[in-house]
């Protein structure tokens, strides 16, 4: 159990650090196999995920994990993450509630996200 | 594409429907490696699973889907689906908010719920 709680951990970690710092270092942890849904748009690729996620209307954002639950998705050492949490945009004073899933794939002990889908939680 | 997204609907209305009608006929949709982690709690296999919902404190629910993405896993035909929606208990007026994962494994055409994640959004 304990091992893939801490995948889940440290993944989700090194990933929104890295969003909130330089979001085009993201394109290491994805592949062409690699699919985002981002608020009802779907990408595909490490280049169109990226991209999408660059162009996002925003300068500074934080994220913020509220809860992270973490499964096996089989005997591979695949795991199945899901984040809800908060993030923080440029000036605003407000945060936004956020889902997010991560399918991370497991390729001979180098983990990459093959899904990620994301929704804001309105309301 | 339409295949997955025809698959994801249409499980997530069936289950959500057992759910709110008998939410005991809800095993048949899970397997012995089926894992649920609910609210922080860990299960694992059907049996469990079912009693976990079973017991949950509440007579009468109501499931709402306010948003459904899903994605292709692989090759073999299984699905993971993101759910955001609102569940109505019992005599309440106000509506919780909640996040749910499904990966859904394709068995020979037969479908199970492998992992199963749900959240209540607070806040």
């Amino acid at each position: 159990m304990a091992d893939f709680n801490a995948l889940a951990t440290q993944f989700t970690q090194f990933y929104y650090q890295t969003f909130d710092t330089d979001r085009s270092q993201l394109s290491s942890l994805y592949r062409d196999e690699s699919m985002l849904s981002f608020e009802g748009a779907q990408l595909q690729g490490a280049k169109d995920i990226v991209e999408k996620l660059m162009g996002l209307p925003f300068q500074r954002v934080q994220h913020r994990i509220s809860t992270l639950d973490a499964q096996p998705t089989g005997a591979n050492g695949s795991v199945v993450v899901m984040v809800t949490g908060e993030l923080l945009l440029d000036e605003e004073q407000m945060a936004q509630r956020y889902s997010q899933v991560f399918h991370l794939v497991n390729n001979g002990g180098n983990y990459f996200v093959l899904n990620d889908l994301f929704r804001l939680n309105y309301g």
